[in-house]
Parts: structure tokens; sequence; C-alpha cells
């Protein structure tokens, strides 16, 4: 089965407000095994909301729409779908009385624009609203539905719950998508794709790379009649996936790569402390942002002047007027301060040009030095990063949690005697 | 002039990620007088995005799409746009020059895949992209334009700004709509609204409250057959909102909270340091955020565990004995420990228990101290935050940066004898 969604409202077109509900309606489907080929917005218009409804109603087996069912002059969803499906529209009693109910308890009459609400499909039904005055609706077609929920998100959700999802599941029949995400760290798009191409070949699971800042995510979807069926497909895919990217493979699902960190250091009982001078707390605010951070996570130094860098993380002045404050040395200087302040296990130290001023030919914007001191040994990498500020600021402190992630990873057992 | 928009991606069919992209296109275009009838979102699948494309073309002037323009096998939008144009590709050379020296410079051979992203429509030309590797595209038929950009926001929204929008303002030259955006903190949104409520009945311009975390924006919005009348059917309303609501309007237009607080730093000529604790970094960072904040900003500590409050800060540990680290006397410290390690001004000092664990009867989930320090004096303020822990850690900075507001102007004279 599959389905078209159709976002309504001139507010949505402007760029005033961002489509979640859409965005929910795409997961939820996917849940139930409805497969959402297309998604429309459009405005408070009715030729151009009669030319879309026409478009899905043939294309696709259900038709949603979200957004229009008010009393107000803009709200034409419900008598233009009338018109696209061909199904009048009547009047439900009991609606009106539930109209009446809700403002009398108001100290309100209810207005004629009001009523418009207690039109129903002929062929079809309302879905109540417990919160909201505009009722959703179903159409029903030979073959066919179109549903209508209103736009507001504290009634497009509770109605999608409740009404809408259990109306889905009783018509599939137990068809369902299910995906698994694997994350993965550096190593590029394009590289992680060479890796895994047949892999993409499958038509079902389907795997599909999604690029993000810093890292890959690869899409395991499969379609099956149960989740149970689909998980038993997905799985030895991601097996598969995860033998030949190896230890590129950072976190499964949902876990980002600060999270997977702080588990290695958990695992490990040891402890991080940072000195960011580019990042400007980026990094400790990624890390603080994971539940529990605390029990491997002492603290950090946002170290953003020359004489912070000296007074709180203990930076010989001579080494930053030497090399200048974005330097090798500064890096190293940082990342040990760091671990000796805090008395942490590990200490990173970042500094960088983060722009869009202040780059030179020899350092320019992007440049970033990123220096990780254990209890034995200190190392720097040099980095140049692309894009604006907020990218080269996200990819440093990327940069800086894979580095880590690696030496948890590969000198574990020889550094570890107290873990 | 009329636009039509396809965002292409299956993980947005399935939810997967917001398509913000699209609803900062829609704002653009709406900005230099382009009307966008139609949105709608496709999966990587030649075929309906061929039957999107077609449909567009027949009915808008200009079609944008958003994604899709990758190196992988996934990245089809370069070849169906081609299709459904009937306008052939063709090799640039220096396209692929750039892409050489690109992957040089990382020590990469470029793989072959990643030369697609040299192919530019034949009638048309490239869109450059300094922040990725696939350019822009714009196809150029008789009457009609199509444009393909970026997925990713890092590269989409530059190419946006120094491309695309001047491209259009060339060719469009005419009616405009124009907003302006009066950003307000400090007071709800009802209590906004009521203040205003009459302005917002009218039809142009029109004055439109939109909700944040922490803060109300109010968005004046007019039509006009060129932007100086816009402006000035726009500018009125603004001084008379700003008449209103006097002190709580803290900037225009995309200025962020940090950022006018900043303003304020740098007209007095007086510097800030924080230490915080349960926001983790996360006030340092947004300061950060904002390119030339070193001026005024000198940095911060993220005393996330006691110990570290003690030896960085100096927080005197018989204050957590006694009140425990969520408390009025540890804000003060932390609050008069950021000033004096780092000689600022201004010390910030914020500890609270943002959750979902570690809450108690006393001292539950979301409540927040949050304590300011200057030259002569330090106070500190009790907050009952709601929401998740990010909700909790971003409401407790927007009230730091709200009493620091606060203090810079109406302290800002006795205070200042060296500013």
């Amino acid at each position: 089965m599959n389905a078209e969604i159709i976002s309504v409202g001139t507010e949505l077109l402007l760029g005033q407000i961002v489509d979640t509900d859409a965005a929910h309606l795409s997961r939820a489907l996917a849940d139930v095994g409805i497969a959402v080929y297309r998604r429309s917005t459009v405005g408070d218009n009715r030729e151009r909301l009669l030319a879309a409804l026409r478009q899905a109603l043939e294309a696709a087996d259900i038709v949603f729409t979200i957004g229009g069912l008010g009393p107000t002059m803009d709200d034409i969803t419900r008598d233009v779908l009338s018109e696209a499906t061909g199904i009048p529209l009547v009047r439900d009693e009991a609606i009106v009385e539930h109209l009446r109910e809700f403002f009398r308890r108001r100290g309100q009459d209810v207005l004629p624009s009001q009523l418009r609400q207690a039109m129903v499909p002929a062929s079809g039904r309302a879905l109540p609203n417990p919160h909201g005055t505009a009722p959703g609706l179903l159409f029903e077609m030979p073959g066919k539905l179109a549903i209508a929920m209103p736009g507001p998100p504290g009634e497009f959700l509770p109605m999608l719950e409740t009404e809408v999802l259990p109306l889905l599941r009783e018509r599939t029949g137990g068809a369902t998508i299910r995906s698994r995400v694997v994350r993965v760290c550096g190593l590029g798009e394009a590289r992680v794709e060479d890796r895994v191409k047949d892999l993409m070949l499958s038509d079902n699971p389907t795997v599909a790379p999604y690029a993000k800042t810093g890292e890959v995510h690869l899409r395991v979807t499969a379609r099956a009649s149960s989740a149970e069926e689909a998980e038993r497909m997905i799985d030895p895919v991601v097996e598969e996936i995860r033998r030949r990217l190896a230890e590129y493979v950072y976190a499964f699902d949902d876990e980002p790569l600060e999270a997977a960190v702080l588990r290695l250091l958990r695992e490990q009982g040891r402890t991080l402390a940072v000195a960011e001078s580019c990042t400007g707390g980026l990094l400790a605010q990624r890390i603080t942002d994971i539940p529990g951070s605390s029990e491997a996570f002492l603290g950090g130094v946002v170290a953003y002047s020359n004489e912070a860098k000296t007074a709180l993380v203990g930076v010989d002045p001579a080494l930053i007027r030497t090399h200048g404050a974005v330097s090798e040395p500064v890096a190293l200087a940082l990342a040990e301060g760091a671990r000796d302040r805090f008395g942490a296990d590990f200490g990173i130290g970042i500094t960088g040009v983060a722009g869009p001023g202040g780059g030179t030919p020899e350092k320019p914007v992007g440049l970033v030095w990123i220096a990780l001191a254990d209890r034995d040994d200190v190392r720097a990498e040099r980095n140049q990063f692309v894009g604006v500020r907020r990218d080269i600021r996200t990819r440093a402190t990327q940069a800086a949690l894979v580095m880590l992630r690696d030496r948890l990873l590969h000198e574990a057992k020889p550094l570890a005697p107290d873990g």
C-alpha cells in the first residue's frame, strides 16, 4: 500500500513554520508498512489544492491531508476534498452538539462558521479530536482512502496515535517497514560507498548512505509481513556492513558519536577533560548533552584568550609568543593542561581558526590543531576543515572525538593497568 | 513569477530528517517577491522524480530541487533534471580540476564516481559550492529556469545567499515581500500578544508572533511594488511595537540574544567569563558561535565535577558540602570565581539539575541557580524550568543572557567608571 501526504497552509509555503507533522506522519507510516511516494505542500488556495488532490488520488492508495480543517475562511481542505473525491458532506448532529457544548463551557455561543466543522463525508466518518474543535475526516472510496487531519501538532499527534494508526494497522494487516542505521566515522561518504556498493543494489533490504557533518550513516531498510521477519532480513546485512567497515562503525541507530565515546570511557573506567579554544565549549556541550556524562567527563576550560590559556590551563606564554596560539605546541600544552588541572586520564586540546576573520596565508580559516594526552603521552593532529564557522567548529569536535575513540580502541590494553 | 520546490531524498520521505532547507528557501523566495505555489518531496527514485519535475516544469516559472547532487548512486537529481528539461550534461574541466585539487590536498585520489559532480547543463551553468564538492546547477530554458542545490544545510545556505538570491534578484526586479523580525526576551508569548493584539488585525503589513525557546519573535511582513515601499510600510509598525514592548525588545531580524549581549558588552568596553555546571559549555558555545566574540568573551570553565569547581573556579569545598552543588552559595561562588580567574568585568555562574536523573523533592529536575557577578556585587536567581534535558539547558543559558543584558542596560552608568 502506498500513500501521498499533502500539507495545506500558506504559512508553510512562506517558510514561516517548518512542517514537522509531515515528518512525523512519514515515520509512523513507515512503521506500519505504508510507503510514502510523495509529499506536497500547497497554500490555502482552492484550485491548487484541488489539482494536488486529484493527482494524489490517482497515484496513491491513501491520501493524507494535514491542516486547513478549522473554522476560518482560510480552512478549505474539507470542501476541496469533497470536490476531489466526489463524496458529498453531510451535517453530523452529534458533532454540532459537541461544538455547542464546547463553547457553552467557555461561556460562548457557537459562531455559524464553527458549524462547518460538523460537516462529514457521506461515505466515511469523522475522526474524534479530543484536543480541538475540528474533527479529522475519513473519505472512503472503492480501494482508496483519503484522511484529513488538523495541523496544530497538539491535535495532530494524538489523533495520529489514537485514531489513524489503529485504522491503518487494521487495513494493512501487518506489513511493516523496519530500518536500522549503521553510524560510521573516520571515512568519507564515497569511500564508505565503495566498500558496500554491491549491498546497495539490493531491493529489499535496501542500503542507503547519508552524509552528515564529519560522519556517514548507512540506513538498512526492510519491508516484510512482520517486524520479526524484517529484523531477520536486516541483521545479516548490518553484520556484513560491520565486517567490511570494521572499526569505522562506531554505533547504531540514534547513538551519537559523543555517546559512543562516553560509553567506551565508562567501560574502561577512564575520565576525560578538555581545553577548547576555537570550538569555544562546543565539545564540552556535546559531551554533557548526554545524560550521565558526569561519570566520565570531569569538565573543560574554554580558553578563548591567551591569558586564559596560561592562567587556567598552564600554557607557557613563551610557547604562544614563539609559535602563535594556533600551533602544535599550544595544542599539546592545552591537552596536557586539561588532563593535569582536572586530574583526568585523558586531556583534549583544540586550537584553530574558526573564521570568518583571523585567517592568514600560513594559518588559514579552517586550520585546527587537535591534541590528545593520556597519562604517558601526548600527540597532535593538524586538520584543514572546510565550511562556515559553525561547520568548522562541528568538524573539529567530531575529529577530536574520532581521535579519542581511536585511542580507546587501540591502546586500551597497554595503557590501562588501572582500568 | 512563481516557483515550485522539489526536495529529493528517501530519508525525508521516511521522516528521518525534517526539511529545513525548503522552509529557508520559501522564506528567501518570498523576500525577493517570488510566490511558491507548491512544494514536493520525492524519494531517490528516478521515475517519481521525473514525474514530479515534469509537472513542476509545466506549472512554474522556476523549479528548484534540493538534494541528490552528491557522488553516490543515490544521487540522481542531476541526471533526471537533464532528462526532464531535455538539456544534456557536459563535462566541465575546471570542475574536474577543482575536484582533483580538493582530494589532492587531502592526500587522496578522485574516485570515478566523484567526477559525476563535474557534469553541468549544456544550456546553463554550475553554481560554485565553496563548502562541498557538488556544485549547484542552473538549467536555462526559454522563459523558465531549473535550479538544483545541494541538500546539506552547510552547503545549501551559503549557496542560496551568494549565488541563487543575487541571480533571482537580477531576474525579478519587481514586486517584493519584505519582513522584519522583532526579537523579544523576558516576556511570555501571551503577554507579548496582549500588548500588540490590535496590530495583529492588519492585513498589510501583517504582524505574527512566534514562540521560541525562552523568547518570542514578532514578524512584520509587507507586500509592495518595491523594497523601499515595503520598508516604509514596515517601519512605523516596528516602531510602535518597540514603543509598546520597550526594553523587552532585544534585537531585530537574525541577531540572536547572545549576539545582542555581546554587542552591549563591546559598546561598554567590558568583558565576560562564565563557569558552567549543568549547562556544560552550552553558554560558552552560544557566545563563541558569534564571530568576533573574543573581543568581549575571555573564556569559561565547565566545572562538571565538584573537584573541578574547587580546583578551577575556587569554590570552597565547605560550601558544596553544606549546601550541595546545586545551591545559591555555589552559584554565587562560581560567578565570582569565573570573574576572578579570568580577570573579567562580569562572571556568570550556573548550577542546576538538567535531568533526566538526579532530581530530588527539594531539588527537582529543572531547578537551576544562575548568578551574575560584576566588579562590586554578585546576586543569584532561582529558576525552575520545564522540558527535557536539552530544553532545560537552553532555557538556563537564555535566562543567564537575559540577566546579563538587564544588568548592562540598567547599571551601565553607575558601574562603569572605567568603561
